[in-house]
């Protein structure tokens, strides 16, 4: 066991503070990581709080890790010391259901283990990246491309998957007109992979602030949902919309802003339920759907497209001290795009 | 014109009583048609109440059309005298949407007619199958093949394309399990369709009392959703769901029932909106979608598989004067499994 510094919730009403968590010996198939960054996510907080329920404490959130191997078990063959590598929102998953067969890890049936606020099939609680070091299976570790540094690599690891995902298994590319609901940590990687993908991209955001960003990450187009007008210009408009919010919306006139066929995808959620006009579907033969993040194979797939396009995501870099007031900023839409913890301020 | 013995609404509180209507001349691309029978569909009775919101009167409803030609206009290549024949829920459409030159009218974004409660691009309202006869441009009217009775051929133009668009598009066919929501006027269509496509079938009804006559019309398993066992034991199953049912729905149990990558499919459509926690969709890449009947072309194809697997509609005859109290039953659930009118006794 190895005594780490890290940064927890002790409660769902308490604020994150430093403590040390102990983390596994170095297991046949285990990598030992020095974490260097950690990125915080929207969902972080959900579960800090318990707005998705009840919840494990102490809880270290935190699965946007990017760091270097500092240890490798003896069975390991995909990674050595050095590497400059990240793990994302798995840890482990049963590995012998359909979907894990299928590299579609994050829809394991037989049990998929969260990086944090699960409990590994050790029986021992999982604990996030707000941590100094991290000890993960070989097999939910990527590697993260030499061209990325590791600050902007982190966010890719949750709020680069979980767009790039069903960007791609909607076909968002070239041809495509695809709109990008939300401008926050989530959808400004969505706007940048959609456009690298190809696509031509529309921000809808809830207001014009962000514009400039948005063009510049590229977004082809821009415009504010609080402005009525916005859902008359561009009814039945789009083949494919993200949605990356996690604020209630009124989906009926979201679904009109689709084309015959067109797709509304959900990556973010709402804590309560939405409600649906069942018409809003059956005129034009549309789709709501969901997606969460993404497969182990696809999240290197993704860094590697990342690389290759030359970006990661846009940082905000904090130290561990700034952890609860940059929590305050994000449910405040005040970030440009994620708060990323340079860890070795834990 | 020609005046034609027909039954309508004379209002949304009334009930239909008979009447006469004037059908317009027939134009150089129309087919004048001697209507034999009338499917009572559920969606008459929610337009002739105003369950869909404000609608034209008087109303003759009646989209499930079958009768034999009479007359052609001068300009008409696709119909002779004599030939059988159907009409669906259009009747016209703007010919040159996207959506019309796919063939895919029943989304025509340009403004397409239905058969009644609508107004043709003449100005006129039109008015539906409970009468004697029917006027309509031959590119919105489909051949019923030899080998179908037109009683049991009439249901099909609204219940067997609504159930057979999504089927074909959502891939129902061997290797998918199948599962169709309700046993009534469209599930029965369901359940024949998605066995001749191949598919495992099994119906999801409130209560096991149509048991027989769904395992009889090719459903290989029958399971009551008033049993809460019945979402247990089925929890991942199904590829695709159609859910036929206008009622509201506890949408998060049905999605459950879902494999990864799974389909609801509404074509049913309750009066009010729906309640949806996204998290059903999110988590296995799930889709909830409509669709709405079929093109035309479709339709034809429709009519062909039907009578090449040697299939109509299970029907009740009834004579004009049982219209009131089929709609009574209709509501009531209390069809084998649809009203179909001789349209001689009006």
């Amino acid at each position: 066991m190895t005594t780490v510094a890290a940064y927890a919730a002790p409660s769902a009403k308490a604020p994150l503070e430093r403590t040390t968590i102990e983390r596994r010996p170095v297991r046949e198939f285990d990598v030992l990581i020095d974490i260097e960054f950690a990125g915080i996510c929207h969902s972080d907080i959900h579960q800090a709080r318990e707005g998705w329920g009840e919840a494990i404490f102490p809880m270290v959130p935190g699965h946007e890790i990017a760091g270097v191997v500092s240890e490798v078990g003896p069975g390991v063959t995909r990674f050595a010391v050095g590497d400059r590598v990240g793990v994302g929102c798995l840890v482990d998953s049963c590995r012998e259901c359909d979907n894990c067969k299928a590299g579609l890890e994050q829809y394991c049936t037989g049990g998929s283990v969260g990086t944090y606020n699960a409990v590994g099939k050790d029986g021992e609680p999982t604990y996030g990246g707000y941590a100094q070091k991290i000890v993960v299976d070989e097999n939910y570790v990527v590697g993260i491309p030499d061209g990325l540094a590791l600050d902007v690599a982190a966010p890719l690891l949750c709020a680069g998957i979980t767009t790039y995902s069903p960007l791609k298994h909607w076909n968002a590319g070239p041809g495509k007109k695809v709109a990008i609901l939300g401008m926050g940590g989530l959808g400004h990687m969505g706007v940048k992979i959609a456009h690298a993908l190809g696509a031509e991209v529309t921000v809808l955001s809830q207001s014009l602030r962000k514009k400039d960003d948005g063009l510049k990450l590229g977004a082809d187009h821009y415009y504010a949902t609080s402005d009525e007008a916005t859902f008359k210009e561009l009814a039945g408009t789009f083949d494919l919309i993200l949605s990356t919010v996690s604020a209630p919306l009124n989906l009926d006139a979201y679904l009109a802003l689709l084309k015959t066929d067109g797709a509304f995808v959900n990556v973010g959620a709402p804590e309560e339920p939405v409600a649906l006009n069942l018409f809003s579907v059956i005129g034009g033969r549309k789709t709501l759907a969901g997606s969460g993040i993404g497969g182990i194979q696809e999240t290197q797939e993704m860094l590697d497209f990342c690389a290759e396009h030359g970006f990661g995501a846009e940082i905000e870099l904090i130290s561990a001290d700034q952890i609860n007031e940059a929590y305050e900023r994000v449910l405040a839409s005040d970030v440009r795009y994620r708060f990323v913890i340079d860890t070795s301020t834990i």
